[in-house]
């Protein structure tokens, strides 16, 4: 039996493996979740030392611990460091779901869980190509590390200081992540860029409690006024962002590169109406893609403040928060961003209004060269799989790690994504399509049959 | 025994019985205590019947029922008809209440609890007041009809078809309101306006899905943005409303009325210190008493969309939420600002983002002479209890039920508030002072004592 024969006979028990693990509810953002975290780590280790690999542990870091595990026998080969979390997002609001978000469903070809696509599904895909090479081959083409993470939803806080601690553990020639997407179904693609990130909350106070509307109101300060009144100073209507010198850092995109993006299957219409959206919205004088991949934005992600019950509550608030993260492009600095925004945000403070701004994550953004043969396989091993050429582009989300590895490592990033742009990442729903995870499985195994020779060249 | 000796001697027990009713958790705005405002509108019904008023019912409306009941001995002397609520406001955020709402406590000689002052401690004096005379002279020197309701703190949404129904039931030749407040300790008060109200929610979406704000942001409408913008456009930064026409009806005051708010001991500096404020706030051009009394606001109680919890989450939220009301003075009109406010949002929709908007209650604004000797009767009962001349003021809340009365029962309204501007009406640690629970009772002995008199004149 050869490996295509066995990922196809082992399909269902695949599955049914996977939905195991999906049902972990591995919320890192939530403290709650803590034991669901280490529960979720414990099944990925012991998954892999069944699998036949070695060292196979939790490795301890200063947040949630990472899945260690490793197979070294290919003598002479490279090594390729397999990277993706097992922790996952929040699923709230939960009424948006049609079927709970930790109780795996297939519809329609497609497996709704939290986590299915983001990231726990393509993680898994790497499992199990992995064991049908070995076991329909007895060996493995590459030595293979992996590094599964638990804290990816919520910045990689403690990933860094971890990698430079362990930095010869970590020592490969390849990294490889399935942590993105494709363009559309039957649409490979490998993303070569990616945007870095920085967030912050701010939080408005006025009064030392909620007024009466009646008895107060027309002569105090109001907490969501002032809120809502500096958050309009983030952006003019357009969508440009208005914070001063937020886009001195920006580089250029070269004429190659505009075309790149313009020869690519995207058609504005189409992805307007996947969405569901009246119009699309955005920076002017950008495309879409160039919109997502090459040009920053500063998102409100939440708002809140005063009365959200049913009704009417005749309040003044009191305090109003929103949360915010912009995404970043080479060359800005998250560190200059953030310094920006804090400095935007001291000098529109409205009248009345005491405001704080607190950092949370940050990331770089990151670019790798697409002529490396790392990346030059990629495009092969999907066109075997699917039968159709692979395209290049950049992504608009944030690895943070990926600028990590690049800079404790040195060695090139690969990034090959089996997600569909309207999988639901982040939002309720979220799913994952079984097309995918089946052709998803094969590339990866090309992938790693062809890079000993690949990386030889 | 006279009524004040009465008054002195019984506080203990007045007190405990108090303290039960402000245990009922009777919060009109949440359906889920349908139970606890029919206990509360019982528990009162059954002290009206042992106090000795006959026809002490409940009498049914659409929404929750009316506490009616009646004292007609006094042949031949005035009707005073009653009226207060039973019904509270919600008491989110909880986290902020030291003691909890519905577990009254005193600290400081002040009574805290929800309801403390709006409304149940002010109707309970009332009762106390009565039976003081009652029991120590035997009867009472007018007719009393008390119409206590439980829909004030939502609009008072179905009283006004009901007293249309009963009118004859509640004719009457004065009505007194306990339900406003004083201008400070020791300054008793006799308010002769309130302001109207007209409350919507705006309600926007975008996608059909909430989106992450990696993969889509830059290139898709944030329903918070949406919001964000749209608010923006209510107020300028100095806190003029920018809804077109919002001040058009707005009655010029005269300037003997602003000499008589001048005259009032307020100071900006002491208020504004009593809120905590860095600074106060509000239309230009006006004092902070007219800017409360005979300026029109429009108010964002409360907003709410996208990602609320620990941390961060990278979501571009598809739905975004607002509630809005505003305070409106004569002679604006709530069906005139509604539909202002309706075209004002219509017109100001930002791109790609769907706008609802949805009428709440509203209620017209109320002014009455203060000429009238059943008014002039309140300032001189103040004046015996507390030994100080009243003030004649304006109130910047809404009873929405008093223009209601005006219209279907042609009687001068009276309020005779008890309330302190800092007992937190609506707000978490709402209070009420115990000197004025004493004073009050006091005087509203005297004002029924000295009315047969009065209307005589």
């Amino acid at each position: 039996m050869n490996y295509e024969e066995y990922l196809q006979t082992h399909e269902a028990e695949h599955l049914a493996e996977l939905f195991e693990l999906l049902r972990f509810p591995s919320i890192s953002a939530l403290s709650g979740h803590k034991a669901d975290i280490l529960q979720t780590a414990e099944y990925l280790r012991t998954q892999l030392e069944q699998l036949g690999f070695s060292r196979a542990e939790l490795l301890p870091t200063r947040g949630n611990p990472v899945v260690y595990a490793e197979w070294m026998g290919a003598v002479g080969k490279p090594t390729v460091l397999v990277y993706g979390h097992y922790d996952v997002q929040p699923v709230d609001p939960l009424e948006l779901w049609t079927t709970p978000p930790f109780e795996p469903t297939i519809r329609d070809g497609k497996i709704y869980a939290r986590g299915a696509s983001d990231d726990k599904g393509q993680v898994f895909m790497h499992l199990k190509a992995l064991q049908a090479l070995l076991v329909t081959d007895g060996s493995l083409p590459v030595n293979i590390k992996f590094c599964i993470e638990g804290e990816e939803e919520i910045g990689s806080a403690h990933l860094p200081e971890f990698l430079e601690q362990n930095a010869e553990r970590f020592a490969a020639d390849v990294l490889l992540i399935s942590d993105t997407g494709m363009l559309g179904p039957n649409q490979p693609t490998i993303c070569y860029g990616l945007r870095g990130l920085a967030a912050v909350q701010i939080d408005v106070t006025t009064a030392n409690s909620d007024l009466h509307s009646g008895l107060f109101g027309g002569a105090v300060p109001n907490a969501v006024h002032a809120l809502v009144e500096l958050l309009g100073t983030l952006h003019d209507t357009d969508g440009r962002v208005l914070v001063d010198g937020f886009y001195d850092q920006v580089a250029d995109v070269s004429p190659e590169e505009r075309a790149e993006f313009h020869a690519l299957d995207h058609n504005d219409e189409t992805y307007r109406n996947a969405l569901g959206l009246s119009a699309l919205h955005g920076e002017p004088g950008y495309s879409t893609l160039e919109r997502l991949w090459v040009r920053p934005t500063l998102e409100i992600n939440g708002i809140y403040g005063g009365f959200q019950g049913e009704g009417t509550k005749t309040v003044i608030p009191r305090e109003a928060h929103a949360k915010i993260t912009c995404r970043l492009v080479p060359n800005q600095n998250p560190e200059d961003i953030l310094r920006r925004l804090e400095d935007h945000v001291k000098q529109h403070a409205p009248t009345g209004a005491k405001i704080s701004i607190t950092r949370h994550d940050s990331g770089h953004p990151y670019v790798t060269p697409f002529t490396h043969p790392a990346i030059q396989l990629a495009a092969k091993a999907y066109e075997q799989a699917y039968g159709v050429t692979a395209s290049f582009t950049r992504g608009g989300g944030s690895i943070p790690i990926v600028e990590v590895f690049d800079r404790l490592l040195h060695i090139p990033v690969v990034l090959m994504g089996f997600a569909l742009p309207d999988e639901n990442f982040h939002a309720p729903n979220e799913h994952f399509s079984i097309e995918n995870f089946r052709l998803g499985m094969r590339t990866l195994c090309h992938y790693y049959l062809g890079l000993p020779n690949a990386l030889a060249d």
